[in-house]
């Protein structure tokens, strides 16, 4: 049977983090590996009454299929959003409903991508992306991304020897690292590849959960015909519904519409108009900003205790929001190591490697800190320091 | 831009039927072009009631990221019904929730196909299977299926000439043609696959809407090892929720499992907490034949009417059971041109064309039995013998 598999379904590896996962079922566990938005934030009263409500109201027409691109009502919510919050005016025609975002980055492969295409992608970078586009056997062009952002020689250097067709990015909080782009980085980026046929696919799954600092430009104002966005409804409403969005022009749309037909014809339209009569019944930004209090708190916590128990010579990044940050151990330290040794301690995280293209261990990991309470956060903090140090 | 695509969503033209659909929103055009199931069944006060209670029962937990596979006790429920109908001993670990059975069709792809593939579809075929084959750039083998079943004559020398990795078969009143293949066509057919490695897709999603005749054996009692079930809830509860399933042994399915994380990391699981619910509290099998009344009914008069108002030499399928039946003009007539003319006439239907993988016209058409009440059938049928009239 093995040899009747596709290439590309030969060639993935089983998810690391999958199994990580099932090692940290065990309650006594203090888990900082999971990438989930915290329970405790769900409206579920709210959903609730606006599922009962949606069904009162229109009734079978919410059970029928539905067209590919999305509910109108959910896609005007989307642009008077991105016109409110970024001052940019994005026509409802422009905006694609997809299940979840990690379907729009299947979409994004499945319409560009031929086998061997050059594609960047951010070093560390988002698991899902590399997941997904991994599929169409692209061309990976890691290119490094810090405190600031993306190393703009490393990316100069790819754009002078390839011609690749995407950049993907997480400009905000980013996952795995919870570094952003500043705006000077994102402008010198945009200069890089401006003229280029490559198209920025900016992913913005935590933008609206910053604790700290200032909004920054986005690249659909820097490079409005060469970007694609990529958002989604997962950690600011409720992941469960797999309600996710994309914007690109219409000549990508008409393309992108066809491959969406193929993959599923249509996201659940029951879970759209769901959504959007909560979203039209209740305050999204004040929902938000309780949220952000709470996620800030922890991070601080999480901040504060790593200068307390961490020894000197580990280094962290320090998110202005989202979901994680990251941790460099001294070069030459392995994390799958520290994995181990964390584990018996009773204290768990995503070591690095899954996060590289082409690495089999690292000496960073992913720490999150939207899930644990903060006397938690301490606690595992001190329980991992203690395994660094016993690691020395 | 164009240069930018991939190969293969370049290579897919605009969807036909998308474009019918939009001349057929004239509500003056009787309309048996549409494939929807008749919203005057879909369970809206059930599924209302069984929304409010899962939020009610479960709370925070039904809105967070859930597992790949699906809900267990909506697989488990799945299990059940095949073994109580059709006395099938399934593992639920060997069944994958899908979003919509779309998508079972696209991670069949991802994981089987390499560009060049040899596929076996049927002639006519399901155009959404065609579509979502496409996007893997296989090498379609078209073999004829009329009443009866599949050309076994054509399958061999297809299996004689080539090493197809899949055959791709709507066995229960298939999408376009309303054929069912006899229980002695699917044994002839599973032994010219016996040894092969070539794998079945038996896609069921109308096998429950039978109005008469009696059920037939499925592919899995006659080459289990080598059968993937696909199902739907689409046609038996409702399609908007966008939920399907998958059965495959268990070296498929790990892979299918990679495929379908990278492709949208799961099915809503809100919606499949609501339909698991609604599945426990209420008579499935009492609302299905609720359905299969008036569909068979609607069907009836179909029938009926076709023989009052087509003119001799215009052939028909009556099919047992499902949404549609296909009608086959004499040699060389053109159904386009009978589009046209009937348009004029206010009343729409598919031509066959789009469900041919190389054609270009065809002298077929198919008509939806489902959502029109009998007087309007009757009406729509009258119009469309005159139209057929005019083109002699």
């Amino acid at each position: 049977m093995e040899n009747a598999f596709s290439d590309r379904i030969t060639d993935v590896p089983k998810s690391f983090i999958r199994e990580i996962l099932k090692v940290t079922i065990d309650s006594s566990i203090i888990s900082f590996a999971g990438g989930l938005p915290n329970r405790l934030f769900f409206p579920v009263k709210a959903l609730q009454k606006a599922a009962f409500d949606v069904f009162e109201e229109a009734g079978a027409e919410i059970l029928q299929y539905a067209n590919s691109e999305g509910y109108l009502g959910l896609r005007q919510f989307i642009a008077d959003r991105y016109r409110k919050q970024e001052g940019l005016e994005i026509p409802v025609e422009d905006i694609l409903i997809t299940t979840g975002s990690q379907q729009g980055l299947d979409l994004l492969g499945k319409t560009f991508l031929n086998e061997g295409d050059d594609l960047i992608i951010e070093e560390p970078g988002y698991l899902g992306a590399i997941q997904a586009f991994a599929m169409y056997r692209p061309r990976f062009h890691p290119v490094p991304v810090s405190e600031g952002g993306m190393d703009t020689a490393a990316l100069g250097r790819v754009l002078s020897e390839r011609q690749p067709k995407l950049l993907y990015t997480v400009t905000n909080f980013q996952n795995p690292s919870g570094v952003s782009y500043s705006d000077d980085n994102r402008r010198a980026v945009a200069d890089l590849l401006r003229g280029s046929s490559c198209l920025i696919i900016q992913d913005d799954p935590y933008g609206d959960l910053r604790f700290s600092g200032s909004r920054k430009i986005s690249f659909k104002h820097l490079l409005p015909a060469n970007t694609v966005l990529l958002g989604s409804f997962s950690k600011t409403v409720a992941p469960a519904m797999r309600l996710g969005w994309l914007v690109a022009p219409p000549l990508i749309m008409d393309k992108l519409v066809i491959a969406k037909q193929a993959s599923d014809l249509h996201t659940d339209y029951l879970a759209q108009r769901i959504l959007h009569r909560y979203l039209c019944d209740n305050d999204l930004d004040a929902h938000i900003a309780a949220i952000i209090r709470q996620y800030g708190k922890q991070k601080e916590a999480m901040i504060g205790a790593i200068k307390d128990f961490f020894p000197a010579g580990v280094q962290h990044t320090n998110p202005e929001g989202g979901m994680f940050l990251w941790v460099t151990l001294p070069e030459g330290t392995s994390s799958m190591a520290l994995f181990e040794a964390a584990i018996k301690k009773k204290v768990a995280f995503v070591p690095g490697t899954p996060f590289y293209v082409d690495r089999k261990d690292s000496n960073t990991l992913r720490l999150n800190f939207s899930c644990s309470d903060e006397p938690t956060i301490v606690e595992g903090i001190r329980r991992l320091g203690d395994s660094i140090k016993a690691l020395f």
